[in-house]
This record gives structure tokens, C-alpha cells and sequence, in this order.
């Protein structure tokens, strides 16, 4: 099969991530490309996401593309017990592209085997959400100019959260990253992430305390400390003011530092921190547009 | 800010007015001019408009534009506790022009004010509904051919209806307007309006009865008159069959009289009312079409 | 009223059949013909309906028409109590046709005589879905080369399918079918269209069994048995896996045998089914494109 799915982060070489920068580059410059004339791409969100879902819209309508699809499986052919299988099946036979939000883990490998045209994970559960990580790289890599020798600080829910898992492997292909994770005892980077780097070589520290650490951080990766994620609601308790920025905390950063969030936030950066230069996220959800119009154009050899 | 929201009535001059006018007529010659190919607008409606909806998303797409969002706050981000805030800062980063409803009186202002791109207001709870407006006043120009020595009749629901209110505040701008308001007492015209149209001199005239009073009118803009608006249900059986057109008491108005609805009606027109010359209120919904892309031609210089 | 609405596939004569065929393929020669540039359709989805709604809107999407709609009747005005009298009186304002699909027997026949533009049924009720039996003689005459003298097994639910009632209609227009009914009890062919067949003087044959009778079968058109349609969950057990198509069943068929479902299917095909040649159901499906893409053309004469 050579259909170029992107369904996992690890999908795509090191030389895929750079094409991927320099395309999104060049929709950035002129985002109305219309690749996409006469050509109808199925949005298929199994579970709602008001960003992703947007943001992949919003790039296949300014490459001239059609969308066909849903937004909750309500309205679905789901709720007639029809399998993924037969759903893929179906849609395949329509669209000339697939973007998939599942929320079963798996899933989004499963409908590019079933699918005759490429499928473009969108977020499957706990697993993956590789388009969020490409629109993350190319925002480092307009911030920074660089991939390498990079100091990047993780912050939050480190063992949950998928797309820390994701940039930490991606950002482990380039030169000399140092790692900084930040988190409450019961949301660590999990042990696996931490054999991974250290059979690379690369260094990685961890630390329980959010205070002044960052000033070394080129970027600073905020995430959602969940409740539901904890056994013990003390153990929430305890923590949940513990991992929040605030623009005090920026003083003494560096002048290029970053910040970084996948959004939707709902607590974790405090709104003062909006004004301040540093804060990066919206811009970043703007990128995610020319990335995703860098990754369809991939996806279906356009450019 | 120069930007060019569309929030309340009161934010166009009297100059906008006759601008929108002019506008609408040149789309209703030629509805599918496309000032909108390359743009992407957001049509976020965070609780259901069907009409509304279609109306704003028929008059983008015959513009040549496309469209992104959401019908109802059940597929979007607002369920994983997003602020509106962040909702608007994402979206205005998408899209060239937001459309949006939503339930909170107030919302549309504040989301203009967080917003980097025009915004026009859909609808914020009973607070206002400006393109409502314009396309009842376009329906009136058409019918009647001026603003000017109007009769005005208002009839059921004028305390809660924002769609009245707005209309007596456009239509005092114009020469020697008379308006006269059929309510029954929980539901009369509120004070604050009286005392502005004391102040502007302009004439009004109140009435318990909906009788062939309405002999004398040019304009008959009929409301809903609902169940849930009174305190004591008594009340409402008292005059829930009151407020109610019937085709027979049209037989002594004027031949160029008009009746308006801003739909849905429930019973509040009677069905055979429709057949009559005098009933306009589904070409006043296809007006809504023309008025919106003149609105929406005003709030992106695209004319 | 000479709108050429859809609503019934008893409004077609055998040469608008024969039409549509055509038109389909030349339709799938060349889908993007973008003859519905400029043109809005409204897709009214009462109810969900994945496929049909997919379907619809890739043919809509590839000749380059714009769609305005909703696809289930939560987020329309229906929830306000609106007739659907009113809905398709507004709709008609804004749309230059109308797709509908709504649970209500008879609903769009009534909407076609209150619209002012063509209205296709997508499905109302129990009672007909004529684009589905077009899509099915499209795939036919694909597969079989002809409508004559063909040899069509109806398996399953043929009590309550009005897939199998509309093409058994459709297909008795042609020569010297043969039709062999294949269901449990409590799921038979109606008695009319029994009337019906025997006026017509067509051969037909009623089997309880479903075994390698199918040996001579053209078409294998099977259906669903839900559990739903039996008074006696008793009866339902009995039967339940007796209609269900396996590989092994295939061996002694005809090679030009196809087999079509409407789909979608819970478990009445064995997936085992779906590698061999003779399952066609998922081509079915984008035959339907081409069908639909047809039946637009045709409802607004645009070829």
C-alpha cells in the first residue's frame, strides 16, 4: 500500500516533518492554493472537537475543496449499528480523502486499511493526534528558526496527555534537544518516553516544582491538568494550583521563549498571560490551518 | 477599532440604512455575485436557528464563500468548558468573518471586542437581532417604497420581542412615523421605548383590542405570542386566541397594507391568511438572503 | 405543476429510467461537471441518515453546487414548533432545490406541493426512497447489461423494505423479469404487490428457505431482519440467522451474479462475503453518487 495515510506522528521521516515545515511555510504565504478544486474530502468526527474539526475545514475550504461528513456520531449511520469497517468502506467510495476523530484507540490504523483512499488521523482516544503535533513543530520552528539544541519544558498532565507524547518523539529525531518535564507525582512522562530518550542519549529532566525553572526554556509546552484523571480527588486537590502559569512567572525567561498550548484551556495559563508577548497559542492554532493544508497536499501528492 | 461589527441596530447611521437598501436590491438583480471566493466565514451558532442559519449560509454561498462552525453548542469545544473568550480568539484566527447566535444577551458585543475579524451578531438572547431588522426594513421599503409616513401596526408579544424593538429604533430615524402596538397587559410596549418616542415626538398609539383597527395600516408586523412569557397561565388562556389573524379581518385595509412575521409563527397567523395578496412574510424571509449579503458586503468593504 | 419532483419511483415513466441510466454513467465518466455552480440545495435531514445524506452531498459537492441544511431535526426549527408547511414554504425561498428525508409517511409529497422548487424524497417514512431504487438499477444495468429477463432474488425483510417493494415495481416495467421471494414468515411480500405481479402476468416464486436455490439468481438483493418487526421475539430467534448470506453459499451461482444490499448491514452478510467478486454492495454505494448526480439533473433540467 503507498496511499500516504498519516495515522501516527512516527509515520512520517524526519525528511517528511521538513517537507511538511517548508509547504506550510509557503500556505502561510498564500493560503488560498486551490489544489483541492473538484475534489471532496470526508470530515468524519466520531466525537466532537470544535477546533480540530474547524481548523481542518477552514484548510480544505481555502485549498477549494468540498467537505462532506459529520460532526458527532449522533447523526451518524453509527447509531444503526453499522461497523467502522462498513462505514469506511462506504465513505471511501465518495470522498477522495479521509480526516478521522475516533474516540477508540486504533481505530484511525484500522480505517486506513480498510479505506481506498488516504485517512488522515485526526485524534484516535488516548493514542494519537499527529496533525496537532506538525502545527506544534512548525510553531517552534517559526519561533526558534531551528529544531535543534532546543530546551523544551513539558507542563501538566505528562502521562495522558498525547501530544506531549508525540512532540517528545518527533523533536527526538533533530540534534541535541533537552527536555524539561514538569508534573504532579500522578501524571508523569510515562517510563516508556523515558527508555526511549535514554537509549538516544538524550537528556531529560524531571521536576515536581513549576516555579522559575523556565528561564532556560526556548519553549514551554502547557497542558490540562484533568480531574477525572486522578484516583484520589485530594491528590487533585492538592495539585491543581501547582501547574498553572502566570505572567509573573515570565520575567525572567528568555527573550524568544515561547508558550505553547493545544488548546482548549481552562485554567492551566491565566488570562494575564494573553497580553504578554511570549504567549504563543492562538497564533499556534492559526498555524495549524497551513499545516494541515501542508499535510493534505501530502497526503494526496498535490504539490 | 474600525472594524465593521454588525451588533446592534444602533451601530449603523441612518446613511448604513439606505446603504444596506441599496445593496440588498442589487443582490436580489443578481444574488450570485461572488465577492466571497477565497474567504472562509465561521457561522457559529451556539444554540439552533434553522432559519436564521440558512438564510446567513445561503447568502455566503451565493456570495462564493464557504463556511465552517457548528448548528448547536453540543458539537463544539463549549463542552469541554472553553470560555467564549478562547473560543472567539480561535476562530477569529480561522475565518475572515464570524456569524454568530448565542443565548447570552451581550455575548456578540464582547465577542466583537475579542475578535480580530468582523462580527455580526445572529442573535444574543433577547437583547438584539439587527440583521432581523434590516431585512424587515428592506421588506417595508419594497412594499411601500419609502421609510417615510408609515403606519405602523405591532401586534402580540412587544414586551419580550426584540424584533419590534428594533424596528421602532430603525424606523425612528425616518420622517413622521406613527406606530401603533396591539398587546395584551403582560405584554405591552416597555416604558423605556414610550418615553423615547415621547422624546423624539413621534406619534403611538396602544390598544387592547386586535380588531379592524388595523384599517389604517401600512405595515402589520405580526409576533408570537407565547405561553411561558406569563406569570399567571390564566392570563394567557384569557387572550391566547386574541392575537389573532384571521383572513377576514383584512377585508377593510389598505390594497397596499402588508403583513410581516419574523417567523416561525406557531397559530398566531391563520393558515388561510397565506393565500391572501396582503401576506409577505415568506418573501420577507427570501429578502432575508438579499439583506444579509448587502450585510455582510458592508462589514468586508466588499462593494 | 410541471416541477419535476422525485418523490415516488412511480413518478418516473420507463423512459426517464432509461434516462437517468444514462446520465449516470455518463456521470461517472466524468463526475466534476460543475453544472449546479451558482445553485444552492437544501438538504433537509429530519432524520439521520449517514449514507444518504454522504451521497447526496459528494454528487451536490461535484457538480459544484453549495449545500445549506441540517442532518437531524434537533437543530432546526422544528423544536419551535414550525409546520413543516412553513419550513418548506421558507426554505423554497433560498434554495433552488430541495433534498429531503423525514420519518413522516407521506411528508414529501406533501412538501413537494407546497414548494416553489423541486423537492427529491430522500426517504420518508416506510414509504418510498426512489433515488435508492435508482442507484440499485443503475447497478444492475452496470453489472448485468440489461433490464430483461432477469432473474432477482429479494431476500429478508420484504414485508416492511421499501427497497425491495420500489424496485420490484420499477423492474416489472421491463421484460420478462423473474422474481423469487425469499423470507421468514412474518416477513413477507405483501399481498398487493403479490395482486399486482400476477396482473402484470411476471413469473414469481415464495421460498421459506434460503439455501442453494440462488444458483439461479441474476441479483441477490438482500436486506435486513430486524428484531423489531416480529410481535414474538420467539419467531425472531427461530429465524434470525437463517437469512444470512455466507461465502460458501456462492459456489454453485451463476459468475455474473451480483449481490446488492442498501445497506447499512448489521450481520445478514457474512463478512467472508465481501472478498468475493460477486459482492458488490460497497460499488453500490458509489453508484449512488452517479444516480444522484443524474436525478439532480434531471429534477432542474440541467442537461
Amino acid at each position: 500500500m503507498n496511499k500516504k495515510d498519516l495515522i501516527s506522528i512516527m509515520d512520517y521521516s524526519k525528511e517528511d516533518y521538513l517537507r511538511i515545515m517548508d509547504m506550510a511555510a509557503d500556505f502561510e504565504e498564500n493560503p488560498n492554493q486551490t489544489l483541492l478544486e473538484g475534489k471532496v474530502v470526508a470530515s468524519l468526527f466520531f466525537e466532537p472537537s470544535t477546533r480540530t474539526r474547524l481548523s481542518f475545514e477552514t484548510a480544505i475550504s481555502r485549498m477549494g475543496g468540498r467537505i462532506v461528513g459529520f460532526s458527532d456520531s449522533g447523526s451518524s449511520s453509527v447509531s444503526k449499528g453499522e461497523t467502522l469497517h462498513d462505514t469506511i468502506r462506504m465513505v471511501s467510495q465518495y470522498a477522495d480523502l479521509i480526516v478521522m476523530r475516533h474516540p477508540l484507540e486504533g481505530s484511525a490504523r484500522y480505517a486506513a486499511e480498510v479505506s481506498s483512499v488516504p485517512v488522515i488521523n485526526a485524534g484516535d482516544g488516548a493514542n494519537q493526534h499527529p496533525t496537532q503535533t506538525l502545527l506544534d513543530m512548525y510553531s517552534i520552528l517559526k519561533t526558534q528558526k531551528t529544531f535543534d539544541n532546543l530546551n523544551i519544558f513539558m507542563v501538566g498532565d505528562l502521562r495522558y496527555g498525547r501530544t506531549v507524547h508525540s512532540l517528545l518523539m518527533a523533536l527526538s529525531q533533530f540534534e541535541n534537544p533537552i527536555f524539561n518535564f514538569i508534573a504532579p507525582e500522578e501524571l508523569q512522562m510515562p517510563e516508556e518516553y523515558k527508555i526511549y530518550l535514554r537509549e538516544k542519549g538524550i537528556r531529560f529532566f524531571e521536576h515536581r516544582e513549576f516555579t522559575d525553572i523556565i528561564s532556560e526554556a526556548d519553549i514551554v509546552y502547557m497542558t490540562r491538568v484533568q480531574k477525572e484523571r486522578f484516583s484520589d480527588p485530594m491528590e487533585y486537590e492538592k495539585v491543581k494550583n501547582v501547574y498553572i502559569l502566570k505572567n509573573s512567572m515570565l520575567k525572567h525567561t528568555k527573550p524568544n521563549m515561547r508558550i505553547l498550548h493545544p488548546l482548549p484551556r481552562v485554567n492551566e495559563i491565566a488570562t494575564d498571560v494573553d497580553q504578554n508577548e511570549k504567549a504563543y497559542y492562538f497564533q499556534q492554532a492559526r498555524n495549524g490551518v497551513f499545516a494541515r493544508e501542508a499535510i493534505i497536499s501530502h497526503a494526496l501528492n498535490l504539490k
